[in-house]
């Protein structure tokens, strides 16, 4: 694969229509043509600018010294700045309008009329936004990140208090703005991150999934065969980590000559270009889970990036097609393919030279079993897949409540608390293992948690598909073949980019419209197979 | 020491003389005042992605992914030509011209006098380059460092002639662009690192020196007393060394709350923020005083960059004076401070500490023997302080042949080999240890060697005077307090800034114009010292 030039911005699918145009003298399709390079190369252009942004972030997540915070948050809010002022340019406007009568882009599903629909949509969406309120945003989002990072070392929510106030406001202001008539300000701002989702349709989806999930966790509580995990929570040497996670990560197939692994707080992945794609893992001494299921969450976020198409970098058919498909990869790694028996199969030898004098007589089905145990616990992202969603549920009830003004900051701590004694049936002990344990909110972020869940369905689904289309993956996976699965999620969701919203992704690469059944099939069959349930 | 924060643009002083204004109801200084407000808001901005751009540089050179190069020049490229748009704009002519007039300007050597000088000689020398040259440079600069580092790695001259074809070519069409009718092109492109300086009158000092140091060099060479150095070319572990360095840097107060130290394979120092200095260092497993005095040479860049003054950040008065004082202050640590006996009286503990194996029997007499050993050799950044300006030189002679095509890159690797024999007595055997050791070119730093050599003649005289202001520096180093000589830089160099310019500087700072002999009498009584010449 090869990475875009900056002289290259006719992408080659476009060189062909131009080349086309010119035999048949069409001197329309041409002028169509070499407008529509130049509305790509400005969003070529922005892109340069907010992945270098992007950078900027991981490098303040990473290793920046303290003392750069403050001139690192101007840093970034002028650098989104000058990428929301290249994609509200008036004459983005006037290039759409005279593209509206092209030929190429009759097809909303084709790479040019994909890239029209969908510029045209950020478009009227970033043009209801001021640059003033982007910059304030962009610049509170860096202030937020450090003083959530402080206060949750200090186990202190007064620190974090006032930014998440700021925040809040700057969402509000955002979402009203962006709102469209059917839509609430929390909608609009859901909007973002999950183009078309409803906030009704998703409480009602996320009632069924909590009625299932709370009774299987019930049946699997009642089973007399419960699991030991004395065998995961020993003290792993950091280093011994960080090599296995390094070896997972490349097994699995996220490629390190165009990628790298680094540690941070709180886990994420970003992509810097087309051949730069960066993941991020957190070491636990005491609980190996931590590190192992951080990478390969965000290894399956970086296979994503890494198999977008990198001639339409920056533009929708080399994008994701929505925050929950980009969550549907990283799960499906982690989960319906990281922890299942073949996997450990497959892995258990290397892990056991990796930490020999604590798992050196460890068997795949030990580790199966301790990487599938359901214990209703606090910290959201160390979740077993069975409690993980109710976790999302809590706080998706809460933005919502903080965005409408019905809850207010101040009770925030103690409303967190009800609410994960009476959905998950814990209550934290302190505001760092309760408000303060996730980075989003601090980041701008709202609207955002749905996308988790939302994810974990189509991840289901999906695999479905390719289990129906590839045959016996469980042997491929078995035998460290991970090739096949990677293929075919390059051909049936990576490469799709932005060319199909998230529901028409679904359903093409599935035959079915979106739904909570193979996510609940899915984890009865794993549990049942663990705790002995019938 | 506090940062500079985005809605605070008017510095300190410049405040003052708002409110005096103010006060007197003097409505022209007022006006004056904002114009002069709204030309540094435009050059904060640009320091804002200049600093970004690089951040995105120092990135490439320490952790990128291999595939993210050819992206990577595309942004840097796109940065650095918002920077000269920003820097070019034609309302700064206006400005400039409507503040000719203002009294609080008057005064060159003053803030807001220099910043007005300096702005204008900076906007009319970046006028002259177009937006498109400044780009295409910009790319070749991080392509070039790329292909550099491979020709390196493998002592291969052909993979890095075809882009210093393209770089020469680049910066002959800078130079012939620059050039006032007295200048040559390579003074034009000199008087970009060091303003004023002419070809001529430094291939007169350069004679001078050469004479002096082939003088002494034989002086050292028949001295009936040499140097063992098998104590330092011992295996020193990495771990050690990057401990050890850190300890180094901590010591003479590079402030790590406000910067960082990392590895790279050609040492730099970079400032992304007013307060985020890095610092990179190299450490050759057999050969300790690579890292040693790689790092205290690069923190002594980074006490400049931390000792300026933080309100006037990306502005003159809180810019470096030219590239040869900037050199002076790495110099100064790493040579004139780090090489001498009471240093390593200081240090000798903490060194057997840190390698307790390998030099826990150390004297600080030996250490500092060694480390003062002097030996015609092949790479620059490791020669001893009496070679290393020969080194210069050589590259001093070739690039002006490089430049005005006297030379053409064909002939370089021999006419490289018979320059080092000729002048230092050593023919490489090899391109990676002849032509293709440093950076420079391929970086785009042609005219930037001579600021070596000049930094080593403002350093010693600098030194000297330091020492006539604070009396017995050997004793406070030898208690490793490096605080009065720190607090003296920080006073007569660091916050000077641009305000004056490197000669005036110098002649400030130690009542005299600058001169070979410091440095000539400098390296006379080390070496007497550890030679025993007479």
């Amino acid at each position: 694969m090869t990475t875009s030039s900056a002289r290259t911005f006719v992408p080659e699918i476009f060189s062909e229509t131009v080349q086309m145009s010119q035999t048949q003298m069409n001197q329309t399709t041409s002028d169509h043509a070499s407008t529509f390079d130049a509305l790509c190369q400005t969003f070529r252009d922005a892109a340069k600018l907010s992945t270098t942004a992007d950078l900027l972030e991981w490098d303040e997540r990473t290793g920046m010294p303290r003392g750069g915070a403050e001139y690192r948050a101007e840093q970034v809010a002028h650098l989104r700045g000058l990428v929301h002022t290249l994609q509200t340019a008036p004459v983005i406007e006037e290039q759409l309008a005279s593209l509206a009568d092209w030929d190429a882009a009759s097809d909303p599903h084709s790479d040019i009329g994909a890239t029209l629909k969908c510029l045209a949509d950020d478009y009227r969406r970033q043009c209801k936004l001021p640059s003033d309120l982007v910059q304030r945003t962009a610049s509170c989002c860096v202030r937020g990140q450090g003083q959530w990072d402080a206060a949750r070392k200090a186990d202190d929510y007064s620190m974090f208090q006032p930014v998440l106030d700021e925040m809040l406001a700057l969402k509000r202001e955002t979402g009203e703005l962006l709102k469209t008539d059917d839509q609430t300000v929390y909608e609009a701002l859901l909007d973002e991150f999950e183009p078309g989702a409803k906030a009704a349709a998703l409480t009602k989806t996320f009632a069924d999934l909590r009625t299932e999930l709370v009774a299987l966790i019930s049946e699997i509580k009642e089973s007399p065969r419960q699991v030991d995990t004395s065998l995961i929570t020993q003290k792993f040497p950091i280093e011994a980590q960080r090599a296995f996670s390094h070896v997972l990560a490349e097994a699995i197939g996220f490629d390190f000559n165009r990628g790298r692994l680094d540690e941070t707080s709180h886990p994420f992945c970003t992509t810097i270009g087309p051949s730069d794609c960066r993941i991020l893992t957190r070491y636990e001494p005491n609980f190996l889970p931590t590190s192992i299921f951080g990478t390969l969450h965000e290894a399956g976020h970086g296979l994503y990036e890494q198999g977008m198409r990198d001639d339409w970098f920056g533009l929708p058919p080399g994008s994701y097609a929505s925050l929950g498909i980009h969550e549907s990869q990283s799960r499906m790694w982690e989960n319906l393919v990281g922890r299942t028996l073949p996997f450990w199969e497959h892995f258990t030898p290397q892990i056991q030279t990796h930490f020999p004098s604590e798992l050196g007589q460890a068997t795949a089905a030990e580790l199966h079993r301790c990487f599938n145990s359901v214990s209703p616990s606090l910290i959201r992202v160390e979740a077993d897949e069975a409690t993980y969603n109710l976790h999302i549920i809590v706080r998706f009830e809460l933005e919502q409540a903080l965005i409408s003004g019905e809850l207010s900051t101040d009770d925030l701590p103690v409303a967190w608390a009800d609410a994960y004694e009476q959905v998950i049936g814990v209550r934290p002990p302190s505001a760092a293992d309760g408000v303060l344990q996730d980075v989003h909110w601090s980041a701008g972020l709202i609207g955002y948690f749905p996308t988790y869940t939302l994810g974990n369905l189509a991840a289901a689904q999906l695999y479905d598909a390719a289990k129906h289309s590839l045959g016996d993956i469980d042997s491929m996976v078995r035998e460290g073949n991970f090739a096949p699965l990677r293929n075919w999620l390059v051909e049936n969701v990576h490469q799709i980019g932005r060319t199909r919203t998230a529901d028409e992704l679904v359903e093409q690469a599935s035959g079915k419209p979106l739904s909570a059944e193979p996510l609940i099939q899915s984890l009865r069959t794993r549990y049942s197979q663990v705790y002995d349930l019938n």
